[in-house]
């Protein structure tokens, strides 16, 4: 059987990626694909739980504990739910992945990327996504679509996304191929329209 | 302040570890220090949750995410009680940590040890403990003393806990400065009587 294809999805919260995700299932499904749609944090099952408390713990979290339960979410992710999928045929959509940690932890934070790097090799088994979309767009619009409903990785400020923002546009620089940068100012239509364009000479080639 | 201690507390379940980590913390609480338990995984408030999720979690685990979730535990165990409590200067007594990994994970499982010690130093940031007791038991004797209250570590078999016995054994041969033998077969006192030696020892040096 012809394997599928791992397709991730980045930016900051509030690009629109999670709605770009769904109208792409649509549109694989409608030309005949099996699609599995993920995220990380959290898959099914233990990733929700690792999610849970990534992203609803009131105490104080290290900084490198964090790191690495992000690792554990996708090492669980890559072999329990992604990689069976794209044996099997499948395009497997993610909400998030490798270029997350790099963008948020690496220049959002300013982590070791070359550490992140190799501890993403080590949750991914070597592996990275056929095709990654980054949808960039301003942080100050982002930050409004965001909204009220902030939790503890949305309330970290101007400043930090704005790094975050940058170093995905780095990695857009450095990987050309995999990464593909879609302006998500636009409207949804016109969006979907530019991933459809990527993901039809994607799969032409 | 003069720095305080970092001992760690080895060995199978069933081995009498905890035992006898309470006792030596009633000695030197005796001997006029402070005394700080932990353990791993599970130390308090986070540690507690990842550990609910390493022993309770019913459905598949990969091994890559487990060994994540050990180092996110440890990460966190070192980060944010362990280090502060030594520079403030109390002796701080953990139930199981790097050794754990190595012997169960590499020995017991058979992972990659360079890979392993290598991911352990990220997780406690390049540091050891000053002192490891490792509590030796044979594999039929700590089953039994086990019983029926088994968790999903302890229902890995007899073989399994063979080699991770024989991977303490090891690893006390390499370290024999930092890790210490005792026989766990013996009463709990004559045990007792053991860790104190070797602690005076140490504290004489």
């Amino acid at each position: 059987m012809k394997r599928g294809l791992f397709i991730t999805f980045e930016g900051a919260d509030g690009c629109g990626k999670t709605t770009q995700m769904g109208l792409l299932a649509q549109y694989l499904t409608s030309k005949g694909y099996d699609v599995l749609l993920t995220r990380e944090p959290g898959g099914k099952g233990l990733g929700e739980k690792i999610r849970e408390i990534l992203l609803n713990y009131e105490g104080e979290v290290s900084d490198r504990c964090e790191s690495f339960l992000f690792l554990a979410d996708r090492a669980q992710n890559i072999d329990i739910t992604v990689n069976p999928a794209i044996e099997q045929g499948k395009m497997v959509l993610c909400d998030r992945h490798i270029d997350s940690t790099v963008a948020y932890q690496g220049y959002g934070r300013g982590l070791d990327i070359d550490r992140i790097n190799k501890l993403n090799m080590l949750a991914t088994d070597g592996k990275k996504p056929d095709l990654t979309f980054v949808f960039d767009i301003d942080t100050e619009t982002s930050m409004k679509r965001v909204g009220k409903d902030k939790d503890r990785m949305e309330s970290a400020g101007l400043e930090f996304h704005n790094r975050v923002r940058q170093g995905y546009l780095e990695l857009a620089k450095q990987e050309p191929e995999r990464i593909k940068v879609v302006d998500a100012t636009k409207s949804i239509e016109e969006i979907h329209a530019q991933v459809i364009k990527i993901i039809n000479n994607y799969l032409s080639e």
